[in-house]
């Protein structure tokens, strides 16, 4: 199954429970949008692309909910749901994309003035459009990881931040993606997992998923890439991204930022794999980007051979992301092709749908 | 009690187990050299200056489990016992240079050419030698807490990475010395502590005796420190160290290069806090420094609420320590002074006893 998908014989979203990985394989069935809502805030789903496919559903299962008998209240239902999705989680971009969008379809067909039995046509409509972009999601993870691949060599390690595979998008996944590609091209990877405190993404969801890929790779604290990388034992980084500024600013899993930070303090190419949904043209730079701080609990929660690890009234500071500025992006590999700096004009180039370097053109 | 003790009435060595801490205060009894050495390499005692001064009271131990009869073959019980010491930890300098510090006190003792008799004078010349050591640490710390508390300012948040606390030396401590010493002078701090992956030395040691002293902190991950030093929110960093070579490149705590970066990359001044005996400058540079690899099991071992995180196979990578360059280091802090670049000289001045920077007289 998909991480996030829509199920036609019950009329929900089921989505495959983060939470639970690698110990268990969990499905949660989503029957409200404000149970959608609450998934995506508990991080049940996680990751940009996904959050996003899974708001967009949320507004489809809103639009089920919806009793509305006229054009107008059905629209105003739709545009509470929308609000109350998008307060869920404020940094990836996707989210608040997949909405608009949606709601841009949905508001166009209302007005060009079907009439009042024509609710249920918009209702069609919601879900037929959370299904594009969940489609479409699937679609640009495969183009951009054919763009990555080609940056991978034969016996290249490559250090990985955070999930960024399937479980982070609805299939396919973005910088995992990519690994995932080359692998299957036949190159001999190796890859070092950051696991990726706090919610030890790494750790958990990426780590499961090479083993499912049959893909070599050790766990190592985040806090220990410098090392590998300055003992000239790394080829690559490859990370995801949460939102990415007109300027290239990249934010991402909190850590990218030290990451990148090694990566060029050791002239190891850094490059962050994104679907142009994630690329916000809207702001020039990444200082602009709103940076969610979860739950100090997430830091503080760590047991370790089943005994609390923190004093009991110890208190922590948890900022779920970090930016990285563009000095330190070798580049940004996108599903409508590989963006160079200086990012200003080459992430326009791929958003308008340009591929500013497609490796059958080069 | 200190950290690391001799017990006078019941002639053995006295540790505070740092695996227990915070949930539990245990003070573990150690008979012979050889579970002094068990109690180094399991990390029951950690930190450079600590192991260091444990090693000498093996040594201690070693004396008192000979049966020698003559001095030639107490001496040659005492170098097994040293070699077996040794093996312990391979980073930390401290170790190597209190083992070769008790040995030459000894030897030189044997060489004055004492009757057979006195093995047993050897065997209280032993212990002498490693309780001046303990007792040294203890002065040595107080100093250079004083020296670097004149870099700390009222209102100051400082990032600090592992456990350099009492409880990593045998008293006082080093950079959390510096803190500690800080605070007492009036001065309000606040620490961000880094939990220090994968010990967790910060999150259970450092927050420990943070709250005993009533310094306010916050834990964070150590990837989040890039977010605190870009976000403008720190004012230093301090570190201790396992060994810095002569040119002043620091090797410490796994992780300890990205802060640097971090810290460099926003002009954030970051400090090395030392005895003059955690200075080798019998090495060039920090790249001679062996740096220990540790089992995958301290990586992987991780729990939330109960369940293990790690896929059942996965596999670890578990530097414990790397090496920060001293062109990222803003000035090390010893009991003989602060020494600042370039280090070549001014670590030369402090090891012969010379204040290079003394706050009285500046």
């Amino acid at each position: 199954m998909r991480t996030v998908e829509w199920d036609y014989a019950h009329h929900n979203v089921r989505l495959i429970d983060q939470r639970c990985l690698p110990g268990d394989f969990r499905v949660v069935t989503l029957e409200s949008h404000l149970q959608v809502a609450n998934a995506i805030r508990e991080m049940i789903v996680r990751g940009a692309p996904a959050i996003g496919a899974a708001a967009a559903f949320g507004l489809a299962l809103a639009a089920q909910e919806s009793t509305a008998q006229d054009l107008q209240a059905f629209i105003e239902d739709l545009e509470l749901a929308a609000a109350e999705l998008e307060q869920s989680r404020p940094t990836a971009v996707n989210l608040t994309w997949a909405i608009w969008r949606v709601l841009k379809v949905v508001k166009s067909l209302a007005g060009a003035n079907i009439d009042i039995g024509d609710v249920l046509a918009l209702r069609e409509a919601t879900l037929a459009e959370a299904q594009k972009i969940a489609d479409e999601d699937v679609e640009q993870n495969k183009k951009m990881a054919v763009f990555g691949a080609s940056l991978i060599d034969d016996g290249d390690v490559i250090i990985h931040h955070c999930n960024t595979g399937a479980l982070a998008t609805v299939d396919w996944g973005t910088a995992l993606g990519v690994i995932h590609t080359a692998h299957l091209q036949g190159k001999c990877l190796h890859v070092l997992v950051d696991e990726t405190r706090p919610r030890l993404q790494g750790a958990r969801l990426t780590a499961w998923e090479l083993d499912q890929y049959g893909i070599p790779y050790d766990i190592i604290t985040d806090n220990a890439a410098g090392y590998f990388l300055k003992a000239g034992m790394v080829n690559k980084v490859f990370v995801g991204a949460d939102r990415v500024a007109a300027n290239g600013d990249v934010v991402n899993k909190i850590g990218t930022y030290m990451l990148a930070l090694a990566a060029f303090d050791n002239e190891v190419p850094f490059y962050s794999v994104v679907p142009t949904t994630t690329i916000d043209l809207s702001l020039a730079s990444g200082d602009q980007i709103p940076i969610e701080e979860r739950s100090e609990s997430e830091v503080l929660n760590l047991s370790i051979d089943g005994s609390r690890v923190t004093p009991v009234d110890a208190t922590g500071r948890n900022p779920a992301f970090d930016m990285t500025p563009n000095r330190l992006i070798t580049a940004i590999v996108t599903n409508a092709g590989i963006a160079f700096p200086p990012y200003e004009e080459s992430l326009k180039q791929v958003v308008a749908g340009i591929n500013s370097d497609h490796p059958e053109n080069s």
